[in-house]
């Protein structure tokens, strides 16, 4: 009888193990369960889905269970794996259509359950009917479905990834958008200060109505309308969406007895191995280690499950493959303003033992006389003593955001500020300055 | 009485030499002498001007001899230096209005005298009145006068950058178009051929009819109509630039006896000083060292000549600054093509004595799944025997271009290919892949 895999979990992290597992062990039986209707979808698309700029649902779908299945790979779709018995290698498998349940044996284990959203239970109301998220596609779907009915009031709940790309999906279909975050900008656990405001004008310049340091505290389900309340706020809504951040989801692994780590990920080595012979995990639910911090982390990226996904397929297939880390480098937009990260922020920096001093700059992202050369502005963070670049943050006009991957392997290859100042980078009038701004940040950060 | 630097040649090498001094020592006395009628001025924007794409000449102009008046740095415009006497420390210097000359000493000489357009003798004519380059602003307000003066058919010699970016130029001002390279495609020194014949593809579609292993052999002028030819081809052209490369402009230099290099260009150290002390050299005159090969080069970029100016500044100033060698990273488009280049290409690679492979991948600028996502392609080039990253190339749509960056500093920090693979670059659809097409071309040239 051939070894079976059993992946817990059909999206990135878990089909990208089993693909990896397949190309390396052609005599591995494969069998994927995911409780949704869809595998392997980029849910880093949805906004856009929501938006109308992504035609179709089927587009965000990288491969469907009959793909899988032309590579051997077996894919339950609407399937939960309720329980897994790491004693007798089995788990229990529901069938949501029918909701008759199987057991289902394994050899490997490959645990990709991916995250939940927070829903704080500090917000009254919070899992009141009209209440949205957006995680699965069949959140998109609805999503897209109210937007369709025509204009009315959004309020988003939380300044994070998913609020800012959601404000500019609902704008470009016509909605009033309030956006309100208890933090002092958007993006607070991510972009320092100085950028974060940045960030926050190309919110408002889109046409969103912005609070900040405004912490719901109850949604009020009035039938066709919410009011969305809090200190010194009430919002008459037609739709809320709340974004504030997901967590793994793990209940299936405390359950199981597979560890977790300090994060409250499950805990992996390098090679994305569990402490638990044979069980895998990756993505979402599964802790990495900052590549800059050393520590445990939780960061719940498309890349990085693809990536550490792809890691367990190869080792569980009997490769060796490990993971090097990760640095949070993340990137969206807002119209037309990119705004960008990587590394450590200032404060996490300090917590990590650092001692960060910054390099600002803001020029343009062309050259300087670059018919409307769009406003650019870059923040490097080092480590006073060492050198070390630490962190980078970007915001600016197009062509801005994906330089911050510049500061991005810079710091993966553990260079200094005052190195990263003398790297020879592409110029030309209509994509930078002569000296790129990363340049001239870097050297502030040196010299800082 | 003060030490005082004398300038030669105040474009971006000279200039950025006597604003660092200046920085440093504010007790030095700095003169600076330009035969033309522009100092510090940005010669990659020259194409955007004829184009129309930037307004005014004086846009081009990054600070006039006011402005350095202004920083006590003199600054004289069209005033020629016609000998340097190492041994009596002056030059002498010819007013190019009057044609009186005189003589001044110096304690530092700043050597910073650009490059010279190759108009090779074997193109019998090539010298006539008809036939144009584009180096100097002057140059550039010639040609944009006879783009002015109405639609014709200009005839480029040359594939190189100025070729490239003229004929964008030259299209959008509603000319006909013909460019003749004698290479098998454009940018065939900096591009190896699946990258080049993609080049091509773009300067076709924008609507040049491009000539490849087109050698010219004359130009003839027949007054108001200049007939260009080589074997096989004759061409009635209304006006022809000439873009075959450039040499460093060194003549004063030999007559003066400061050593040149193997490359032909002056010879310097990594604080960019020559062999006779208290004299300096930087910027396309000069030779810099190529990180990858150890070679000595003579990298004619104005990214290069404004560090190395930085560093002869700093230490003729009694700082202590060394240049860190350079990649050969450079960038250009075709209408909305972006064409980027780092590191040594394949033969070179061979030749400078690595085992040259590659890993090539193609796909989309932003999310496959995303409207009109525009197509790119890269290549990695790496060693067979160490992994040690070599060069890469990048041919591809709005934002794939600086995307070279990414492979130029991995390239500085001598990181592996496989190493590349896996960094935490940024990802969201409307930037990349969830694995960056870079990953991937790396990911191949590891396993090649």
């Amino acid at each position: 009888m051939p070894e079976r895999l059993v992946v817990v979990g059909g999206d990135a992290a878990g089909m990208s193990a089993a693909s990896q597992a397949r190309r390396l062990r052609p005599d591995l039986e494969i069998v994927a369960f995911e409780r949704s209707s869809y595998v392997s979808y980029s849910a880093c698309g949805e906004p856009y889905y929501v938006g109308g700029l992504v035609a179709s649902i089927d587009r965000l779908v990288a491969r469907t269970p009959e793909e899988f299945a032309a590579r051997s790979i077996e894919v339950h779709i609407r399937h939960e794996v309720s329980a897994i018995d790491l004693d007798k290698r089995q788990v229990i498998v529901r069938n949501l259509q029918d909701s008759r349940s199987e057991t289902v044996g394994f050899d490997h284990l490959m645990y990709a359950t991916g995250s939940r959203p927070l829903r704080p239970d500090d917000i009254a109301g919070i899992d009141g009917p009209g209440v949205f998220g957006l995680r699965t596609l069949e959140d998109a779907v609805r999503l897209k479905q109210i937007a369709d009915q025509g204009p009315g009031h959004v309020v988003l709940v939380g300044g994070g990834y998913i609020g800012i790309e959601m404000a500019e999906a609902m704008i470009d279909r016509g909605w009033k958008v309030t956006m309100a975050t208890s933090g002092r900008h958007v993006l607070e656990r991510t972009l320092d200060d100085p950028m974060g405001e940045r960030a926050d004008r190309a919110v408002r310049d889109y046409g969103v109505e912005l609070l900040t340091e405004a912490r719901v505290t109850s949604v009020e389900d009035q039938g066709s309308q919410q009011v969305v309340s809090g200190e010194g706020f009430s919002l008459v809504a037609d739709l809320v969406v709340i974004g504030l951040g997901a967590g793994p989801e793990v209940e299936l692994a405390i359950a199981a007895g597979i560890p977790l780590g300090v994060t409250g990920a499950v805990a992996v080595d390098d090679r994305q191995a569990t402490s638990v012979p044979g069980v895998w995990s990756a993505g979402d639910c599964a802790e990495v280690r900052h590549r800059v911090s050393g520590l445990p982390v939780n960061m719940l990226l498309g890349t990085v499950a693809n990536k550490t996904g792809r890691i367990a397929g190869t080792n569980l297939a009997n490769g060796d493959a490990r993971f090097p880390g990760v640095l949070g480098t993340a990137i969206t937009r807002m119209g037309s303003t990119e705004i960008s990260r990587t590394g450590l922020k200032v404060n996490d920096a300090t917590t990590a033992g650092f001692s960060p001093v910054t390099g600002f700059a803001r020029g343009t992202v062309s050259a300087g006389y670059w018919p409307d050369a769009s406003p650019m502005a870059a923040l490097v963070i080092a480590d006073r003593n060492t050198g070390q670049l630490l962190g980078g943050q970007i915001v600016g006009g197009p062509g801005a955001g994906k330089r911050i991957d510049v500061i991005a392997t810079a710091i993966w290859a553990g260079m200094t500020a005052a190195e990263l100042a003398w790297v020879d980078l592409a110029y030309a009038p209509p994509f930078s300055g002569v000296w790129d701004l990363i340049h001239i940040a870097a050297r502030r950060a040196a010299d800082a």
